[in-house]
This record gives structure tokens, sequence and C-alpha cells, in this order.
């Protein structure tokens, strides 16, 4: 036979093989399904996207013929689409020419999607593709005759090392932000074009602004430039979507459409349409896998006043079961039903409430030219999304448990193993990090990390949003600190922690900031206030020992955490810029003062809390709010200069450190549960 | 002769005597003069205005005339011009019938002038004409066939005694804003009048959604209704300008009006309108007495890019010297000038500045309608003018230690008097606050108190906001807490001051509240900050000490304050929600937690502060402010658990008390300085 011959039996023979398991489409609708798969992000089960072929199980030969086939596909795809020295000028010239085709003077491609999230799928790394940067927040402003990158502080260095300064000048983002840039390059009379879908309502305003100051005018371009030019552009991403269980997420999706949808109709909006996936994923009580370590699928949806639900996702993603789960009052449409339903709900003259701050200026554009009714308010599943129900809180509780072990066996292993070494440790930054998943992966129950570990020896600690490459690779250093900042994605809950660690002995120095640091930790998990209270209002409480000697740190206090969602959720926050949303029981947010030496070393303390109601005592007469610490790990009492601490806070650090014994104790192995007991003994005993 | 005769007689011989002293306009003009000026406030100097009419010293016999005819006039007013129950409904319907009459359904009636100050003249009190309210702050609404008064939470109970139920609906200005009431209850198609000089930019623009809401609409009034129907308005203040020399000033007007300039200029603004006569006191170097309680003149500027102040003011309160003190880049226009000099901008295309938060809407849109391009930014003179200069600190230092000698003589002479009582201690609230009054004018430095003093006995130092009258008047009971908030007004310096004390044995509750209000006062004076810190950051130090034990209290933490100015000053404060301006060296403000028991007792503790630079000590990082504190005067240490302080708080009150010893004794009578010794001794003495 030929080899056509033979690819041809080949394909009827799977064709029979998909039907077998129920699978549409044939083998061009799995190679297409296989494309989206490649797509997504890989994951910690490997097979998990078989379920999108058929019910499991699959017959065995069928499974390795997939498997094959998608390895067969991931290999065509470059380790990194990123720019590199040697094509990222031919990239700049070929988006210039397309602008040119297209009559615009320039074009913006900031790094985000159609969802504004924190993680973006491969497709939607427009601005690494164009420019190489890697960063998770930036923009680039291309016009016919100069360039600009726009990134934030902590990215000021890794710009510069990743772009090519001939073809892109590197800018801070806020101290000469792109409005201003715009507003003095773009020539008079110019278009400078945009994608709606990138950009939100509120950053499209600024940015007109800025085009028209110069004389020029902001274009919203149907289709994306850069991506008429990006050949070998991934697809979406096709990960599976699963449901999230009521046993996991405490209340249905009914009751919470339901709820929404009357506070809703209450305010006067007939319908809100959602652009964030993880306000869908609460919503909907489902999670997927599209982008790296939150468990999300992109998608949009539009939430009527009598608690239906349009969906607006590829179905291809849906796993078995799930529409089952959805119900009956969840209608699923493909993603480019979302305009025609927008034209609909215009027509109707209904109004329609988004997000200014979220949602596209798409959505914005396409809801007015309808003729809807517009209402701007923030999007409504944030604020119940972030007081988690008492089902995720013990599902919180029982995910810090688990991860707990982890990280104590973790710490007892680098103990052990810096204790075993000579001068010579021998343990890289990047090994840490991989040992220390390991042992999150350990539990069975680890779905992702919730974001990539920040492993920082000495100096590199000192780096804030410090990731470690091959390049950065170090090893911990006798006399050093080490920071480790890490977190698990379990199906009951997501956790977030940070251990600064000495690595033999010390200096006085670092005790005493570390202590400090400390201080503030205690300060923030002791608290008690009122109802009522913002984070801003007690971020100061985590600085007070560290301004006492003139030092502070350059980072909010505490981020909200997600229920197996984002590492990172509003609306709640702890920091000196206040977001005016007080704290409310349930919420859950990180606690994480620390202090940094560039050059030197840094150090960082970080548990989470959950905002706890504290009781009425007799003679209160506030409704008073405490904080109860969920994670379980001890601190590294080498770092601990009981002395700097009050009777009151060395009393915290004892009962932490007893419960973490007592609680993980009888969850891990006799030898670290013996340095468990070491570690943990009272400060002052 | 003739009663005319002997009258026409005594005008001419006035009218030459007035001629003698280069008074213009003869016994006309004086008769005129005299109307504006028993339109301003008494004043502590009854003969201040004589210098209107000429340079002091004038002939004795005729300054025996000048006052024997303003008393004349002052003899002829009402002693208040507030609705009573027997004239309100009269006055009301009054209103309504002028509204008739001009087409108009409705009419909106702020307690506000035209600048938006705290203290408004007599001529301006067209909320308690017509209602008799007399709060601070508040709005009447009046439609054809409802009205109602809206007040702030300290004024619920007030407006319920003073105002009439049958007339007006008492309403809740957050809680049930205007803005609803006005949508659910303006007949469609209704006109609703606003004068508007009396509402800022902000607010109309609030207010005519509302009205369109309902179906109607805003309409600005050319003149005020109310006024039409108001017989015996008192024309506009008249008292005295006087320079405030650059010896208490610190810095010449000259140079303020260049600095401010250029800033204004940089930013693109041909010219700024300055409608907070706070502003125009600071930045010309002035001081008046239009209002109670703060030195300012009733007027408005405009400040141009080359430095030249165009100020629009009635030139008969312009003291001798005035004229040469503003030297020739300030061009004097009588008040109705503004609008054809606005218009005159307008014509030319300037761009105009003008602050939407304080300055009248009339200015807006007077403004928009001659064609100015219209900068909406907020007032500069603020900024600069809450951070004080060296020479403004001395002077509030100087004015401090004045103050303090009045409070602490005060404050022995009450101990004494509570000493030698029996039972029946036998003074009242108005009698402690006139005596305290005394006291601070013995100095002889007094030019008003900075603002009704607060003498609150028992239960009403509760009152947040007591004001005692005849009817509310306690005598001060023994067992009880006695809370006076007081201050005075000094060429040098504002202040203003509060001390809470036991008269006779407080209980052990009311030790244990003060201490902890004492400790949170102790946080604030003791803090040490990093520079661009707001007040915001820092207010839940102030509050710590009272949440541990479920207490809290209802006002922010601290406000700014003049230098011989407002006793209550933007932008900066301290309090939960954060104005977002950074405290700066040089501002001052006040440090005053309090605890209020409901119908028991009211504790506050007042010092005021002011930031200053803390170093740079060896190994620290960043640059730190802290506070200095300027008040001085004892706490009673009656009220003070020393047993609830740490080392450090005990610490600080001892040297706060040792200063205040050694500063004052020197200062004081004899008898004074030993009860000083003894009540300042070091706590754990």
């Amino acid at each position: 036979m030929s080899d056509h011959e033979t690819r041809q039996e080949g394909e009827e023979s799977l064709d029979t093989d998909l039907k077998k398991v129920g699978f549409q489409g044939g083998s061009a609708g799995l190679r297409a399904l296989l494309e989206g798969v490649v797509a997504a992000p890989e994951g910690l089960d490997p097979d998990a996207w078989l379920a999108l072929v058929g019910d499991p199980p699959l017959p065995a030969d069928l499974k390795a013929k997939l498997r094959a086939l998608k390895a067969d596909m991931a290999s065509a795809l470059p380790p990194s689409f990123a720019a590199t020295p040697e094509n990222a000028a031919g990239r700049l010239a070929a988006l210039r020419a397309e602008l040119a085709r297209r009559g615009l003077g320039g074009f913006l491609i900031p790094r985000a999607d159609e969802h504004q999230g924190e993680y973006v799928a491969r497709r939607a790394d427009r601005l690494a593709w164009l420019t190489g940067f890697t960063g998770s927040a930036g923009l680039a402003v291309v016009l016919a005759d100069t360039a600009a990158v726009f990134v934030d502080g902590r990215y000021v260095l890794q710009v510069r090392n990743q772009t090519d300064g001939a073809l892109y000048q590197p800018q801070h983002l806020i101290e000469a932000p792109p409005q201003d840039w715009i507003a003095a390059k773009l020539p008079a009379g110019a278009r400078l074009g945009f994608d709606p879908w990138l950009h939100t309502d509120a950053q499209a305003a600024a940015l007109e602004k800025a085009a028209e100051k110069a004389g020029g005018e902001l274009t919203a371009c149907d289709d994306n430039p850069l991506d008429a030019v990006w050949a070998d552009q991934p697809p979406p991403p096709l990960a599976p979507v699963v449901p999230h269980p009521l046993e996991l997420a405490g209340e249905s999706a009914a009751d919470k459409r339901k709820a929404l949808a009357e506070a809703m109709s209450a305010k006067g909006a007939d319908a809100v349409v959602l652009s964030l996936p993880d306000s869908i994923a609460w919503l909907l009580n489902v999670r997927g896998a599209d982008v790296p370590h939150v468990p999300l699928a992109l998608s949009f949806a539009i939430l009527h006043g009598d608690g239906r639900v349009d969906w607006f996702i590829d179905r291809r993603k849906f796993t078995p079961g799930l529409a089952a789960h959805l119900g009956d009052q969840v209608a699923v449409h493909p993603p480019e039903a979302l305009g025609p339903v927008l034209d609909q709900m215009g027509g109707e003259g209904r109004a329609a409430q988004a997000d200014p701050a979220t949602a596209a200026a798409w959505i914005f554009e396409r809801l007015e030219s309808a003729g809807a009714e517009v209402i701007k308010a923030s999007d409504p599943c944030q604020l119940p999304k972030a007081k988690k129900n008492p089902v995720e809180l013990d599902g919180a509780r029982q995910a810090h448990r688990r991860d707990g072990v982890a990280l104590t066996r973790f710490l007892a292993w680098l103990s052990r193993k810096v204790g075993e070494a000579g001068d010579n440790i021998g343990i890289s930054e990047i090994e840490a990090a991989d040992r220390l998943a390991g042992f999150r992966a350990d539990s069975g129950e680890l779905r992702d990390l919730s974001f990539d570990t920040i492993s920082g020896s000495g100096p590199n600690g000192a780096i804030m949003h410090y990731r470690v490459d091959e390049k950065s690779n170090r090893r911990l250093g006798r006399g050093e600190l080490y920071l480790v900042d890490s977190g698990g994605q379990y199906a009951d809950g997501t956790t977030d922690v940070t251990r600064t660690l000495a690595i033999g002995t010390p200096t006085a120095e670092m005790r005493e900031r570390n202590t400090r640091v400390l201080k503030g930790h205690i300060a923030i998990a002791r608290a008690r206030f009122p109802r009522g209270t913002a984070g801003s209002q007690i971020d100061s409480l985590a600085r007070l020992a560290l301004w006492q000697v003139g030092l502070d740190y350059d980072h909010g206090t505490g981020h909200g955490v997600g229920s197996f969602l984002g590492v990172h959720e509003g609306p709640q926050r702890i920091s000196k810029a206040g977001s005016g949303t007080a704290l409310e029981p349930g919420m859950i947010v990180s606690n994480e003062p620390g202090y940094y030496k560039e050059g030197a070393y840094g150090i960082r303390i970080e548990n989470l809390v959950t905002v706890v109601e504290s009781g009425k005592q007799p003679g209160e007469e506030k409704d008073m709010l405490a904080f109860e610490t969920l994670t379980l790990a001890p601190f590294d009492r080498a770092l601990i200069d009981a002395a700097l601490l009050s009777g009151e806070e060395t009393a915290w650090v004892d009962a932490y450190h007893a419960r973490v014994r007592e609680t993980l104790s009888p969850l891990v192995d006799q030898e670290t549960a013996a340095w468990l007991a070491e570690v943990t003994r009272p400060l002052t005993a």
C-alpha cells in the first residue's frame, strides 16, 4: 500500500473508533479539537483532555492512538512563540506593513485577552510574540516610525533584557503612561488602531483622549491586524470543562443565579453581561483549564432577570455530564453568537449591565449601537464569590491541612539536606521548587500549582516577582536567606504561602528584620475590627514595626484568594490604596508583609486568613470581626529574635506553632513529625 | 428748632466730621456702611469697624456719634432671623406664592453661601430664616404641596426640635438623599428652581439628574426667590479687611502668586477662579471678619498666569494701608464685576480653571456660555496653604503656648472650684465655657474663638457636636465627666484642644475607656511613617485600643487646621475614608480620638500636631515623617489607668507632661504653677 493509502486506511479506522465512543466530526474534527487541546496548558493530568473525545473509559488502543496524535501535534509547535532577537524585527516590519495596508498610523498590543485575566492562553500572548517581553502585564504601542513597550516597576529590568532597544523604547507604565507618549508621538491626522476586545471600556476612553490630544483618532479594528501576520497563531484553547460539585461549591448554581438575578432586577437591569471567566465559573459551578494555574473556562455569559443564563462557549470543551449539571436554565451558544444576542437585547431596548473596569470595550460598543440601555456597574459575581460559604471554608481548611503537610515535609527535607551538606549545599532554586511541587503532588489531590513558584535564594529573594529560570537559577548558599512563595490548586481550595528560611546561620540584621516582618504579620493575624472596616484601614498595622526603623515594603499586605479559582481575586484587599470594599466574614485574604534588601536578601511571611465574626463580649458595642489563619506551616525560628516580640506576640507564635504541630503531626511521617515538634516548641522555652 | 431741623443739622455736622476724616459718601453712605457692619459678626473688638470710616485715631466725639448710630441700627435688628413656630408657616406660604409667580414647581434652599464655607453671614442664613433649623449643614426642598429638610446624623434631633413637622418632613441627608426624594416627589413637567450661586458644580449636576428622573427639570434662578420675600434680609457683611503681615505669613503674597501662577501655566490654564475666601486670604496675605470664627473676607479672585490678581470685593471693607499692602499687581473690582470679567475671559477663549467641588455652579455656567475653555481642577491654594512654612509654625507654637496658659489656668480654676464645692458644684456648662473664653481673652491677643466652645457635662458630653444653650445647659455634676472642646484665633495661629475631666471620682469604666482613648491618641502622636503616607492609612492606630474591646467612635481622628484661618481645613485629614492626600511636613492636623456612651458621658482627647521630618537614622531606607505635638495642656490623671499603658506609652505621657510643665510654669501664676506641677508629675511616681 502506498503511504497515502495507509494514511487513508488509518483515518477510516480512526473514524470508526471515534464513532463508537460517540465523537462527532470524525478525524478532521479530531484534528481541530487537538489543535485547541495543544493550545491549552499541559496541566498535571496529561490524559484529562481524553474526556473531550468520549465517555471514559475509552478503549486502550484508541487512547494510545489519540495520545500519539496529540504528541505529534504538540511536537510541531515551537517551545515558545515569544519573539527572539532573530525574528523580532521581521515581525514588527510585517505588522507595520499590515497597518499601512489598513491605513492605520499605529496599533496597540496589550498583554491581555478578551477577559482581562491575569493569565492568558498562548493564542493571546500577542505582546510576547511581537516584542519578546513575557511579563504578565504590559502594552506595546507601534507607530509607523517608532514603538514603545510600557511595563510597571517590577518588569523594568526584564523588558530591557527581552526586547530589542533599537525596535522598542522601554517605558514605565505608571511614571510615563502610554497616554502621554501617544499624545506626544502620534502624528496629527493619524488613525491609531486598537482591538476593542482587548481593552476595557475605561481603557479605551483614556486612549481615545490621548489620540485626540495628538490630533489623531482612535479606531476600533474589526479584526486584529497582528493576528493577520501571526501565521502560526494557535486557535483558542480547548480544555475540559467539568462540574464543580455542590459538595465543594456549597451553593447550587440555580440558587446563585436566582439571588443575583433578583438583586439585579431590583436595581433596574434586565440582564448582566459577564466577561470574567472566574465569575462565570463561580456562578455556574464549573471549572476549566484554558489558562495556566486558574481553573477557568474562557467564555462569556449573560444572566437574565429570571435567573436564566446564556452561556457563550465552545461546546467541544464540555465533558460528559456537564450539560446535565448545567440544567435547562443555562442555554449554551457558540462564542460567535454573543454579538447577535447583544444586538437582540438592544433591539428590544433592554437595560444591560456590564462592568466598565473589566469588560471589553467591544461589548459596550455593541450594546450601545444596538440601542440597549447600558448600565455601567461592577461585576455582580465578584462580591458574593469573595464571601466564601461554610462549605467552601471547610474545603479551604482541608486544602490547607493537605498543603501544610506538603510544605512541612519540604521544610523538613530542606532542613535535613542543609544540615547534612557541607559548605556547598548543592540545591538549586529550580530543584527546590520542583521538590516542593512533588510534595504537593504526593497528596494525589493537586490539580495545578496556583502560580509559578517564587524560589529565590540570596539576592534573588529581594526581587519581588522573581520567577526562576535556567539563567537566573542559583544554588542555596550558607549564610543566605531563601524565600519560597508557592501554592496549590485543589478541588476544595486554593493555597498561597510564603516562608523565609535561614540557610545556615543568619546575621543579626536578618533576624531583626525578619522579626519585624513577623510582628507585622502577627498584627494582622490578631487584628479585631468593626464590621465595615476596609482592608486599607488596617494595612498600616503590618508596617508599623518596620516604620519604626525607617523600613517598608513596596507591595500590598494582602490580596483576595478564590475557592479553587484565582489565587488573586477581588474586590477585597489589604493595601495602602483603598478599594473601599469592607472585609466581610468568609472572605479569604493573604497576610504577607515583607522586607527586601536589594542585592542581598528578601523576607516575606505569608499565611492566608479568612474573616470571621469575633463575637460581642459583654460590654462591647460594635459588631467585631477578626481573622482565622488558614495556612499551617512553621516559621523559621532561627530568624525570630524573641526579645523583639511582646508577650502577646510570643504567645501568638507559640499558639500558632502548637496548632500547626497538633494538626499536621498525625499526617506526616515520623521523621518529619520529630522535626516539626522541634521547630514548633515554645519560643521562650 | 423742630425735630426735623435738629436731625438735619445733626446730619450736616456729621457730614462735615466725616469729610474731615476722609470718609466718602456722607451720612447716607455711612448708613449703608453701618447696615453692612451690623450684618457682620460682632467680634471681640467692638470698635474694629471704626477703621472703615477713617484713619485712626478718629476724634473722640465722632467715635461716640458713630458708636451710637451703630448701636441704634443694631438694636433695630431681630436677635435672630430664624423662623419661629409663629411665623414659619407664613414665610413658607410667601415663598410658595413667589415660586408660583415665577412658574416654578419647587425651590432648593441649602445652608450655604456663594463660597461654601463652614460659617455663613447672617444674610445667607436662608435655611434658618425659612425653616427655623440653625444647624451648620442642611438643605430644604420646597415643592408646591410638600417640603422637606435634609440633615445629617448629628442634626436629626435638632431638626425635629426646630422645625414644624406639619410644614417640613425631616429627612436624613445620607440615608435618604434629596436626589431620591426629588426624583420621587417632583411632579412631571415641573421646573425645580435653584440658586446657582449656592450650589457647587458637582451638586447642581446631581440635582439635575434627580429632576430629570422625575420628568421635570432643574432651572437656575437669576435672583433668589427667597430673597424676594425676606423683607428684612441683611445686606452682605462689611467687616474690616486687614493685612496679614509678612512676619506672620512667612511668605509674601507676591511670591505665593508667582509660584502658583507658574504651576498653573505649566498645566495649561491661563487663569484660575478662586471662590474660597480662605484661599484668597492665604494668597493675598489678608484677613477679614465677615463670618463668625474664621478671619476671612467674603470675595472672589482670579489669579492670572503672570501672577496678577483681579480681586472682587466691596472696597468699603478696606482698612487704611490695605491697598498699599496689596500692591499694584492686585486689581480691586466690585463684586458685581466678576461676571463681565468671566465673559471677557470667555470671549478671548482663555483656559480658566475652577474647582467643581467648591466653586458655585454659576461660575462654570458663566465661563462655559462665554466660550472659555473650562478646566475643572481642585483649588490650587489648598495644598500650599496646608503646608505651613517655618514662620507660620513658629507662630503656631507661640499661639499654643499662649493658649496652653489659658487652658491650664482654666483647668486649675475648675479643679479648685470642684475641690472647694460640696455636692453641688454650681458651675454650669455656659459658665465654664465663658470662664475659659475669659482666660483666653486675658492674653490680650485673642481675636476670636475658633469655634463655639463644646462644653458638655455628663450625657451632654456624649453628643458629638454639642452646643450648649440656655435650654440644654447643665451643671457640672460630681461623679460625672466634663468634656470641653475649644480653641482660639490668634494672629499667629489657630488652636483647637479638647480635654475630658473627671468631676470628683470617676468610675473604673470611665478610667478604662479614657485610657483606651489616650492610647489611641498616643499611637498617633508617636507614629512614624514614610513620606507619601495618607492620613487614612494611620487612622486605625487611634482606634486599635478601642477595637480590642469592641468599641469605636463615629468621627474622624483628625482634621487640618489653618494658620489664623479656618479651624477645619483640607485637603489632609486622618479618617477612615481616605482623601488620598499625603501628610506632608508643615501640615497641622488634630489628633482627637474619642469614645461616647450615649446618655452617660463623652470622652475626647485632642491635641493639634504638625507633621515633621523624622530624620533618617543609620540603616534606615525610607524618608520618614512624624508628628510634633503643638498643644500644651495636662491630661486629667484621675482618668488614666497606668496599668493599661505600655512602658512606651507611659514614657510618652510623662515626657509630654514634663514639657507642658516646663513650658507653661514660668507663664502662669504661682497657684496655677503649683497645681500644674502636681498634675504633671510622672504617672508611675
